[in-house]
């Protein structure tokens, strides 16, 4: 197998892990470190039997046997140093969330095209075991039509210097809900309600809604305040329910084929009367025990190579992007919902 | 002890259960069951025993030995026999929702007050042990400022005929709210969203954001297309968080001794910077097993005796009807927030 | 359908249940309550609607027309009330425990046997749409060979003026475990161990250790000392595992595909060295939801008509009853195990 | 602070944890890693930061700078390794089980008692937040006097080599169980049950019941074929009853003032009669995140130190074994209970 070569840019919390993922990783050959302080640099460089280590990112856009480069660092710097490696002609794959602003996040994205490189986002969660199973069934209609998607990330948390509780946690839930959904994450418009009932200058519990075109809705709940730990998304189709519990490892992904039927009726009165139950059964899957993480390096070998667009790819992070945009408008207009444009669909770029 | 004279109207649902416990209770003397369907009528009068029978209203309210009614008819019934019963010198109690509009429910409101007569609202779940314990902590201070409050109230349920989902299941959760907040239910507006992606022409899915005077917030989620039953309540405290799981008979109410605390500091940056964590003990306190409508009788009999209002009197009916009307003008306004007019303490009544 | 006439003899807690079923039964028609006690006799036959009433058995036995009688008297009354009731050629079902001793049982079997009639034990948890959905799914090989059978049933309860917790509480695992079993609960041997840490006179916390013929294990464990509360069984096959949880009603039988592989080895420790796991899906049959003990009536009437014996006949309770009489044995030789002589199997009636 | 020279023999499973432990002690200096392999020793002392490596153990102990030696290797080479060490003038630590066989052991606690040296066992679960917070609430009486302790440890599991699931699981429950009691496991008896339903040629579901001196029991449950993971205790007192549940990390120890009370009364039969119920509060105590091999290692110091018997000395271990060899020889006896010797204290050393 050709071995692609690849930097890590960014040796604090995430890098080390991209480090050790791509030093295991069949499709790839990890050519070095980069960070300012080169001493971390030397640590996680160490850590994974010994590569190169370097503070210079120039040396390693010039480094003409670099295919492509892996980004860990703080979310302002992501848009410079995406913009200059992409100019260098190296794929790229960077942490969420993409960008600091969606107008930036933009030009990441058409950069990328014009270049004709890969440019992917690390939502790792999409490459977990269960995640990667409901959106197989999903694809392939075990739900049905989708009806509702409710997702709450809860737990006593830090309250982080410079961002809210929306960006944060929710980058999570909207990445998951934008892989399995068929269309993505396709939301008419996107009503976001926080407190900040401590006075801590940002929110600390809130709540996302937004409607889908098709007339679905999608909500989201995160909370730094609350004592007990919740990470759980129920996904309501019209053939069966999925309900995604990241803390129960025995049973992690259940379907329950149990709903609501609904005979043809002309008139919606008419239909509310047609209304009936199934209570069916419940099934579990066994979900491989498997690092996500090994998944993505994966992914973004394989979309180079086989030329083609991430599974998430900028436009999903960019999606993301959106709402999280989208959200922060909303809370500046006391919670009115703030409209969506039709969002890019990843079809544009393949 | 003195018995006060009360009579039933409506036997359908509710109404069983309403003669059973005013059978049972040493306040009360049941005087007799009224119903358009007699013979529905003497089913439930025998179930007790044995009581008079009546398709007249205007016999019940002319009988100048009954002191009070109890009206367990369908809700768009409720305003005309109310004023009725009030015109007539009866105290009433009357089943959630107070009124169909807010209108009507603020003229029986009015009309109790100007009699000087007791009007309480029904919100039964009110007087459960757990709620009951939820208020007394809540008002002790057990849980120092309120900071959110969180209730999801989902199930497979069937499409009603004439309410949205808000109507038929948000009440429970708003009167409770209202019942346990020190300053009842003091909401800023009302944000509701809702889906009806079964096309039955109503909201099947529905979620209220209500921000709070003083910071916090209030969020309801009610859901007839969940395949799994959750009933449940977070109140978050600057000392405790308080968990009520309803369908956890062992452990019902849960005490956490944990949460962030923060130092005092003059910018909102210093106070986010001076957030820790507090990891304290969980408490579950023992509950005794009581009907909670056995506790309705008597706070209704408590309340006309002592001449006081009712701790659900109209004017808590009211506030529940408040929201629940905000919340149908949000949802006409896709979901833009509803601002709320402060909302009449009971203490006016007192 | 033609239906056939019952008695119901004894009025106490159990007899309203099953004069409540029979009545409601097509196949059945209630000739009346027998009970030393008129007025509570008086009282059940009134909640049925009226049947007549009588304090003598020797009456009921006498009457040509009733075909059949149904014993919820006091354990030392079975024997000569199910005696009489045969002699004088009624079909009978009997509460369980069948007799007060092993001897008394066999007698009743025999003379079930001897008169051609129909001895049935009210073996209700038996008929609840979980345990028939155990027995359907055992019997027709989706678990495997069984290697083990493992129940708890532990929870606060009231120290009995009579009975120590095994005759209390374990005649429902065994009656289960007889019913499920492909061989019935085919003990070799029975160990009990038991405690009266309270000195109350009697065992207030039980195990039961049963190795069954062909190598597998059967398990009990009983406590009234437990201040939660469990019920559930496992039952491990070399297919899959079941899961009987009876306090989940959301999720009370669970089937587990998963488990220890093991090839085919000619010894030993060549098999041990062979075992492998398999970590297969999850599920949860749907159940209806039904009232056991109308199925234990119809089953009644179905054993009469087709003249063939009970799915919990005379002899199921007779086994039950080995395990209890050996496990008093046990416990009086200090937890020594007990021998079980090889059982009388159903099929010997038939 | 003054450090204790310490080396670690056997560099397999645990011997690294011992060795990460130990060097990250305030009271210990690693001095090196002993074994056969000095590959695998050289990657352990390579992990730790570089520490000096051998092969031969004759070395180690003819060091007089090494106070005390910490041995991981398989438990048949215990017996000669610690006997060296402790004629060589060693404190020991040593990997449960203590040895292969109950004379053994005598010999190795005989010989460290002459010699004054402290023999630790490492129980490591003694160590936990949880198990120390048990000893601690048992010791000053919050449970009042204990009434029966049921262990559960359940898991699908490989069949081990050459163990059976008894000497395999067992030993966690029984020392713990020895740990928190206050006179340790003082078990009249031992029965043991078990099951090898597969052919392997050893127990893989396994039941020890031992009635312990003072009327209470003790009841432990391993399983290796279980498809789910169960690892709790309940130890239930005349005051309150506790439980550990060791897979729920948000609420590890319940206790629970839930109990049947009983009046003092001379007959049996009069005090069955004045049972009664207690429904309490439900409390579960904050628990730290701590380490517990850090708590191992500072307790090994500190016996050292402080010339005491450490809290899970040698005669700790040789009561654990003394229970795993009755248990072996009831199984030899098809179950039946193998009596047990008063086991000797502690306090003896002391």
């Amino acid at each position: 197998m050709t071995q692609l070569n690849v930097a890590v840019v960014g040796a604090g919390y995430w890098g080390p892990n991209l480090a050790r993922n791509f030093r295991a990783s069949p499709h790839w050959r990890l050519h070095g470190i980069c960070d300012l302080d080169t001493a971390r640099a030397r640590r996680v460089a160490d850590e994974v039997g010994g590569v190169a280590v370097t503070e210079r990112l120039g040396d390693v856009l010039a480094d003409p046997t670099i295919d492509a480069i892996a980004i860990a660092t703080p979310a302002r710097t992501h848009h410079p140093i995406v913009m200059a490696a992409l100019d260098a002609g190296k794929h790229v794959m960077v942490e969420k969330p993409l960008a600091e602003g969606l107008g930036l996040g933009r030009e990441m994205v058409d950069r990328a095209r014009e270049r004709g490189l890969v440019l992917m986002t690390d939502h790792t969660y999409c490459y977990t075991p269960a995640v990667l199973k409901m959106q197989e069934l999903i694809q392939e209609g075990f739900l049905g039509d989708i009806l509702f998607v409710d997702s709450v990330r809860i737990n006593l948390g830090l309250v982080q210097p410079d961002v809210d509780v929306f960006w944060d946690l929710a980058p999570h839930d909207l990445s998951i809900m934008d892989f399995v959904l068929p269309g993505g994450l396709d939301a008419v418009s996107v009503s976001a309600h926080g407190a900040d009932p401590l006075g801590t200058g940002r929110s600390c519990v809130g709540y996302l809604a937004m409607p889908l075109r098709g007339g679905a809705i999608a909500h989201v709940h995160v909370n730094w305040l609350s004592p007990t730990k919740i990470r759980q998304m129920v996904i309501g189709g019209t053939r069966r329910t999925l309900v995604w519990d990241d803390l129960n490892p025995s049973q992690r992904v259940s379907l329950y084929d149990r709903g609501v039927d609904l005979e043809p009726a002309t008139s919606a009165a008419a239909r509310a009367a047609r209304v009936s139950y199934r209570l069916g059964d419940t099934w579990s899957p066994a979900l491989p025990e498997r690092e996500a993480l090994a998944e993505v390096v994966a992914e973004f070998a394989g979309a180079i190579v086989g030329e083609r667009p991430a599974r998430t790819d900028g436009l999903s992070g960019l999606r993301v992007l959106s709402v999280l945009d989208a959200a922060t408008q909303s809370l500046g207009a006391a919670g009115a919902p703030h409209p969506m444009e039709v969002p890019v669909k990843s079809e544009v770029l393949a």
